[in-house]
């Protein structure tokens, strides 16, 4: 099952919308309800697929979009928490030492983007703008912390399905200080899509994550090798807070960054994520 | 004025209080209206006193409460910004260069306690548990992410007021990786209130800070010694990010936490921060 989130009319209405077909000029499917998805997988009681069911029941209107009217997956989410080195390459590409607990930080909901947005990125902010292909986690219950952290079971039925992200950094602002909110957070730059699949275990099935920037391979690396796993992730988050549903983890990106080349974003550049079984985000850069 | 977030009735109704009185043992004021005090800066038309002033004569009922019915000032920010190097004794406490520019972390809502608050600490997370006495600014109308930040007057306007919180802290999660968040986000512990400040600017009046545990002065210093104001922080942020009613930004701690002395909180530890004009939270330890 592929859920959405999207904007489905000119007034700007807001709706979870049931994937059933999409290609690279428009996206088919059908309304499940008119709230984002973070609000519907929020509701109780918590099954999604029981929510989903309903929710056709009661509305179900077919309608195509264009893919430019997918938001960000979880427009709000209470929490985005981004894990900043997970492949052992990207690691070493960074010139860090492979840590023994994941390097958490915060991308706050302003911060994210649609799975087809432009990305306005101010001069002040634009000289070292890079991309990150990241697999993200989507939490689909509330799970309380928990002294020592929830269970390998209690992990894997928090997670409510997979998506793709673009933990879109500014490297210069990144390393000002020795904590790197400032260089993730840019408005509406990080895309989060295209739709929520719950039906793919990407590290399972040794999913490739790849990266172009104008057509050009930067990363190409399975999803297999995250050194902390999505399960992992869910359990020891869980041991010092409550992960709600909405919340997202965005689990690190491999070797293949700009800053590993000193190649950075410029005015125009297309970078497309792409993680095999999930779809793909692509954003387009725009300068100042 | 000063406004406060609080449970009204035993159903747990939320509003927000115009508070007229208060000591230790009671708080009495007047219901602004039935929502938290997050969710009524966010409502439009913007201006504050306005809102309370129409809220007071369409509700405005009088209630005397427990201070333990205080809720966080804001439970749920859009973000929470902290500032983790912002008072040059406490810099060189912590081992670190002064910083060019504001160090920046994020606290998620789940994070946040009410001013009078017991907090529970998991064993695993209270062997180095620490109180950052601090200020907090509190955001009270949108002020969009622009080129070269907001003006200085802008920033002032965008500040609704001040209030008093405790970033509590663990520090051996904190240093556990280059990332501090996973040391600054246990459910439930960093208290937030006791109340808006409307008519205060502590750095301008050079109000001191002072935090206690078990009653011994810990903490000592005059919110005006910020490297970065207030103000300053503000304009800063607003660079990358936008600011949205209810934003908070908690601005740093002076020197004089636990790490600086290796004396950790215990269970039944209370600590108690209190700013000149803006009240006190106090924060009782429970471990385990």
């Amino acid at each position: 099952m592929k859920l959405a989130t999207a904007r489905i009319d000119d007034a700007g209405t807001v709706a979870t919308v049931l994937v059933d077909h999409a290609d690279a000029t428009s996206v088919t499917g059908r309304i499940v309800e008119r709230c984002d998805l973070g609000t519907l997988l929020a509701k109780t009681p918590g099954d999604l697929t029981a929510k989903v069911d309903t929710g056709l029941r009661r509305d179900g209107e077919e309608l195509t979009m264009d893919p430019a009217d997918l938001l960000p997956l979880i427009p709000r989410p209470g929490k985005a928490l981004c894990v900043g080195l997970n492949y052992r390459e990207h690691i070493v590409e960074m010139g860090h030492p492979v840590p023994d607990h994941p390097t958490l930080f915060a991308k706050f909901a302003t911060a994210l983007t649609g799975p087809f947005a432009e990305v306005t990125v101010p001069e002040n902010l634009a000289e070292k703008a890079d991309y990150e292909g990241e697999l993200v986690v989507v939490i689909g219950r509330r799970l309380p912390g928990a002294v020592g952290g929830a269970s390998e079971d209690e992990a894997r039925d928090a997670i409510a399905g997979y998506a793709v992200g673009n933990d879109f950094s500014q490297r210069d602002w990144q390393y000002r200080t020795q904590q790197w909110l400032q260089g993730k957070n840019l408005d509406a730059s990080s895309g989060l899509g295209p739709w929520l699949t719950t039906d793919v275990d990407p590290v399972a099935e040794d999913a490739v994550l790849r990266t172009w920037v104008n057509g050009e391979l930067r990363q190409e690396h399975s999803t297999a090798d995250l050194v902390f796993k999505p399960v992992d992730l869910v359990r020891y988050i869980s041991e010092f807070t409550t992960l709600e549903p909405g919340d997202v983890i965005i689990t690190g990106t491999p070797e293949g960054v700009g800053a590993g080349s000193d190649r950075f974003l410029a005015d125009g550049d297309e970078v497309t994520v792409e993680i095999d079984g999930l779809g793909s985000v692509k954003t387009t850069v725009r300068i100042g």
